[in-house]
C-alpha cells in the first residue's frame, strides 16, 4: 500500500511539490519492447502545459521530460521507466503571505491537520503541478494499450454553460483553448472566462472521457472492477468532486426499460442499440466505448477575500492573488484521459494475467 | 493486488456466488481486544436483509451470520476475522431459462467475454446478494471507528422522485421501508413502486451517506485520497453509475465564491459556515461531516422483455421473472454505509501507522 | 497489505485457529476453466495430514476440505475460490495450564506482546495446524502450473543425521512416513525418533524441494525476484529459520570458476552443466530445476521442563505434555512444496502479464 | 504490486541501471517532521562505495544522493521522498564485447529470456550498482526507527575463511575494509583476496547482521512474518543465496531442549538466557537482538573464461575484464544492514496501524 502509487501492474509512483527542484514518477511493470523516447511523451504534456492561453494560469513552465532508466536503445527493458520534469518557474514570494493562513477550498489545513506540517509553497505537493506526471505516465500507458485503443476527453460545461451535444465534434477539441468538442459554445465560455477573471473570481468545469477499441472482457467482477477504478482515478485528479459513468446519477430516473441497452446480433458480432451503461457492466467492459463524466470544482484561489484563519487561531480573510487557472477544470482534461489510460492499461495487464488466451 | 479485496489495513476479502452454499468474508487487520460477537454484526444485516417489506425481493435469506475465526472469549485477537452466511433459499430452477442467452444490463455478457464461463445460477457473484458480506465487514469497521464516529444513510430520491430535503429527519430513516428520511415522501414512493412492479418495470435510486465524528487528517494527499478511495468503494457496489461527495456535480456550475467553505474561530476551534466540500478537501477530511451520494441504476431484472442474443449468437427477447427488487438502490443504503465504515476504518488504521502521535 | 494474504495475483488469504470451529483460506486470481474438485485437493491434504504414523501428533483430523465458491459445473469460474478445513480432534483441556504461562520458542510471549491478547488454545493462530490451508492452495497451484510443472520435495536431515545423497531416491519418498530419499537413511531416523521421544525431547529437520518443467523467465529482477518470494515463503512457514537456493550457504566459501555453471548448445537449447544457481540468476528462472532448502527447528513443546515465566510475571519452568509432533519438520514436506508451488504460479500470472507473448 | 517496490507502509520504489543517467528510489510513506537532509544519508551510502580499497571495484562514484521532494525547511512533511544518485564513471566500453554473450552466473541469459531485451551495459538493472538506493532508503528507514534502535553488520566469512567469533569486536568492523568485527582475521582476509585477484578469480562471503533496541512485538503472525519478510529482503539483494535467522540451519540438528531459549524474571522484566531464535519468535520480535546472517556467492565476473554461449546459439568461452569486486560480499554489509532497517521501520509502522496503544 503506497499513497502516491496508482494501479497494480501497470504501477505509476509520483513524487515531487509544486516549488521543489523538479516533479517525476516512476512507471513499473511495463511490458517489454516497446518502443519509447521522450518524443512519445512530451506532445501530451504541451496539451497541459501552463501558459498557452489566457484561460489558463500564467506560470511559465517547458514541462521538460527526461527518461532517466527503463530504456536501451530507444526501448522499453521492462525494468522501472522513471521520468523526471524540472520545475524552472518558481516564485515562492508569491506565496509568502498565504504560509501564514489556511486559504479555503485548499489543502493548507488539511495537510497540516494530518502531518502537523505542510511545505505552503504554490501549495505544495497539493499543486496541480503535479498532475504533468500522470499526462507522461498516460503517454506511456497508451502506448502498451497500442494504437487500436483511443482515450480522448472534451471539456463539455464550464460553470453554468454546458455544451450542446447535438452539435459535438470531435475535430473542434484541439481548435480552442478548452478542449471545446462544440465550436457554437466557445465564444460564450470566452466571454464568461474573462468576466469570473475581472470580477476575481473562479468557475467549474464537467469533462466526459471516451475510448473506442477497449475489448470486451477487461475488468473484474468485484473490488476490482473497471469502473470503480475509473471513479477513483478521476475523482483522485484535484480539485474533482463528482465522478458518473454512463448514464449516471441520470440512470436514477431512468426505468429499467429505458436504461436497458438492448441487443442484437449483426455481421456474427453483438452490438448494442443504446450505450446507458457507458461501456461497462458488472466492472467488466462489454466493448462499446467507455463513457465517463467528472465535475471539478471552480479554483479555490480567488482574488475575492474569503474568511478564513490563521495558524495563531486567528480570523482573517484570504485572498488568493499569485497565478492560477481561473477554471481548473480545463487542464483537467489531458489529465483525466491520462488517468483513464492508466487504469486501462493496468486492467489489461491484469486481465492477461488472469487468462491465458 | 487482489480483483475480491478491498481495504489496505482494515482489508476485506469476499467470496461466494448467489447460489452456492454460502457467501462470506475474511477481515484481516482489525486492531485487537475490541469486544465482538455475532450480535454486533446481525443487526445491520438484518437492515438488508431482504423479503422485510412488498418492496425489495422475495428471497427469503436469514442471512445468519457466523464469526468462524479471530476472537477469543468475545474479544478481537489481531488475527484474521472469518464470517460465513449460509444461502439457505436457492431456487435454481428460476434461473434455468436464462443459463444459454445473455441478460441485458446484467454481468451475464461481460463475465463469459472475460473468463468464458459464468455461473448463471441468480447471477452467481455479480448477484446483490454478495453485498451481505460487505455490510458483515462494515458492522466491524464500525467498532474500529469507535462510537463517536457515525456513519448513516439514507434514500433521497427513487426514480424521478426526490425527497424534500428542507423535511430531512434522521429518525424517520428507521421508521420506514425505504429508509427514507422525508415522511412526506414515504406514500409517494409506495405509490410509484406498486406501479413499476404493476408495469413489470424497475426504477432506480440515489443515496447519500453522512458521517459524523470523523477527526480532521483522515486520508491521504494524493492517489490513496479519502474521496478517491469512497469513490471506488461505492463504485464497486452493484448497479451504481455515479458518485459525489459534497455538492458533486453542482459545484461545475458554482462560483469561487459560492463554493468557498468560509471558516472561523469559535471557542478555540476552526468552524466552517458551509460544507460544500463534503468534508474533504485535498484527499483528507476536514473534520466536518463527510458527504457522498451515489446513483443506482434500476434494476436490470425486468418482467417486459428486451432484445437481446442468445450464447448461441441468435437473437431472442429476454424477460427475466424470478424474485428480484424493484428498485435495488433500497437495499443499497445499508451497503453504502458499510463501504464507506470500511473506508474510514482503513484510513484510519493508514493514517495512524504515518502518525505516531 | 494484509499480513494474512500470501501472493500477488495468485492470493491465498487464510485465516483460523487451532482450535476454533474450522479453518480455511480463499484463493483469489485463479484462472477460469480449471477442472477442480475436492478430489484434486484431498490427496494432497492427506500427505500432511496427522496421525498417519507414530512419529507425528496424535490428534486425528481427517482434514477433509470443502470448496465453498468459485466453481460452476467442476470447472474454476475466476472468482475466489473460498475452501474450509473443520476442526475436528481440538481437546482444549490439553492447553489450559499453558493459558497463564509462555512456552519457551513458541509464540505465546511474543503475540501477548504484541496484541495484549493471545488464544492459548492449541497455539491458536500460531499452530501448524494453519498448514493444512496452505496445502489446499497448493494443490490449486499445481493445477495452475499444470502438469508439466513439477513440484517435490524430500526431507534431507533430521536431527544430526542427513541422508546419503548418493542413495537419493525419488520413489521411495513415498514408501516411508519421513519423506526420506534415501531408504537407507530410514532405519536411523526412526531410531532417533524413537529416543527422542522417549527422552520428552524434540528434533529439527532439514527439507529439499525440487522443481521440474519451470521455464526461463519466470521471475523478476529486483524485490519482486523470485527467490526472494520464495525465500519469505518458507521462512514464513512455522519453526522455519533458515533458507537456501542452489549451493546456498556453500557457495560462500566457493571460488568463481567453481560456482559458475558452465552453459552450452545442444540440439539448438542452451544446457548447463551444473546447477549451482539452484535454478534462478537474477531473481529469474534459467529453466533449470529450482533448487530450494529450509531447515525447521526442533518442535518447541517437549516434555522436558524449560525455565520460564507466567502472565503474572513470577518464574515457572514448563513442561508440554499434550500431543505433538517430534518432528515437525516431517509434516513440513507437503507445505514446503504447497509454498514453493503458489509462489511459482504467482509468478506465472505476473510473467504473463508483464509478457504478452 | 509493483517489483521494483519494497515494504508497505515504509515503501521503497527503486529504478535505475548501471550505466544510465541515473539511479534513484522514492520512499514513500515516511512518517512527518523528521528532521532529514542529504548529510542524514550521504555517510551511510560512503561506506558502500566503490573504490575505497584495492578489494573493491575500481569504478569512482562519488554516490552524492541529492533529495528531490518530501522535505520542507529540513523535515520531512509526509510526502514522497525522490532520491537521485547520477551515475558519473560508466565504461560502456568495457561491456561491448559481452553484449552478444551470455556471462555465467549473471542475469544476462535471464533476463532476456523473460523480457526478449536487456541492458548489457555493466549488468543494466541487474548492477550491485542499483544497491546504492537501498542504502540510502536505510538511511531514512533509520530516522524512522529513531536512536534507540541499533542496525549494525559485519564479515564473518570470505571464502572458506570465517572469524574466530571469541574475538567478535564491534570497534573493529570500522577499522577495516572488511567490515570485520574480528582483527585476527583481517590480514588473513587480505592475503586471500590478494591471491583470488591474482588468479582472476572471485569469492564468496557470509555476513551477519544485529539489532539492539527492537522492542517486543514488532512483526506479524503469518505470511507478513517479521522473519519471512527479512528473509525476503535479504534475499532479494544481489548474489545472495541463503538466508538464516538466529541458530539457523544449526537448528535443525539440535534437540528440544539445547534449541529453548530459557526465560526468567530480571528486575521485573522478563530476560532471556540464550537467543537461539535470533530474536524473532511466530514472526514477531521477541525484544531481544535480531540475528540474521546471509550468504553472498562468488562474483560472477571473472578473468578466468567459462564456457557459454552467445546470443546467436553459438558456444564460446567468456572471461570478464572491467572492474569488478573480486569478493561482492564485502560491500554487502552496508547493503544488508538497510535492507533490515527498511524492513523493521516498515514493521514498526504496520504495527502501530494495528495497534493504537
Amino acid at each position: 500500500m503506497s499513497h502516491n502509487s496508482f494501479g497494480h501492474l501497470f504501477r505509476v509512483t509520483s513524487w515531487g511539490e509544486s516549488h521543489g527542484p523538479a516533479i517525476g514518477c516512476v512507471v513499473d511493470g511495463c511490458p517489454p519492447r516497446i518502443a519509447l523516447s521522450e518524443a512519445d511523451i512530451q506532445p501530451w504534456l504541451d496539451r497541459r502545459r501552463p501558459g498557452q492561453s489566457r484561460f489558463t494560469t500564467q506560470r511559465r513552465e517547458p514541462d521538460q521530460v527526461r527518461i532517466l532508466s527503463g530504456l536501451f536503445e530507444g526501448r522499453t527493458t521492462g525494468t522501472p521507466i522513471s521520468m523526471i520534469i524540472e520545475n524552472v518557474d518558481q516564485r515562492s514570494r508569491d506565496y509568502g503571505a498565504i504560509a501564514d493562513r489556511y486559504r479555503p477550498g485548499h489543502a493548507d489545513l488539511t495537510y497540516e491537520m494530518k502531518y502537523g506540517i505542510r511545505d505552503p509553497r504554490g501549495g505544495g505537493r497539493a499543486s496541480a503541478r503535479e498532475t504533468a506526471v500522470r499526462v507522461a505516465a498516460g503517454a506511456i500507458a497508451r502506448l502498451v494499450l497500442g494504437a487500436a485503443v483511443v482515450v480522448r476527453g472534451a471539456l463539455v460545461q464550464i460553470g453554468p454553460h454546458a455544451i450542446d451535444r447535438a452539435r459535438w465534434d470531435w475535430e473542434q477539441v484541439s481548435q480552442n483553448p478548452f478542449f471545446c468538442p462544440d465550436a457554437g459554445m466557445v465564444p460564450g465560455w470566452e466571454d464568461h472566462l474573462d468576466e469570473v477573471r475581472k470580477r476575481g473570481s473562479s468557475t467549474g468545469a464537467i469533462i466526459e472521457l471516451h475510448t473506442s477499441g477497449v475489448p470486451a472482457g477487461i475488468g473484474a467482477p468485484l473490488y476490482g472492477k473497471l469502473d470503480a477504478e475509473i471513479a477513483a482515478a478521476l475523482m483522485g485528479i484535484n480539485a474533482v468532486k463528482a465522478v458518473e459513468i454512463g448514464d449516471g446519477f441520470a440512470a436514477a430516473a431512468a426505468s429499467g426499460e429505458q436504461n436497458a441497452d438492448a441487443m442484437r446480433m449483426q455481421a456474427g458480432h453483438i452490438v448494442f442499440d443504446t450505450n446507458h451503461a457507458g461501456g461497462i457492466i458488472g466492472g467488466i467492459s462489454t466493448g462499446q466505448p467507455i463513457v465517463a463524466r467528472f465535475a471539478v470544482k471552480p479554483t479555490s484561489s480567488i482574488a475575492t477575500p474569503v474568511a478564513s484563519v490563521t495558524r495563531a487561531g486567528e480570523n482573517a480573510a484570504v485572498a488568493t492573488t499569485g497565478r492560477h487557472d481561473p477554471c481548473v477544470g480545463i487542464r483537467a482534461v489531458p489529465v483525466g484521459e491520462a488517468m483513464l489510460a492508466c487504469v486501462l492499461a493496468d486492467h489489461l495487464l491484469r486481465h492477461r494475467a488472469q487468462n491465458p488466451d
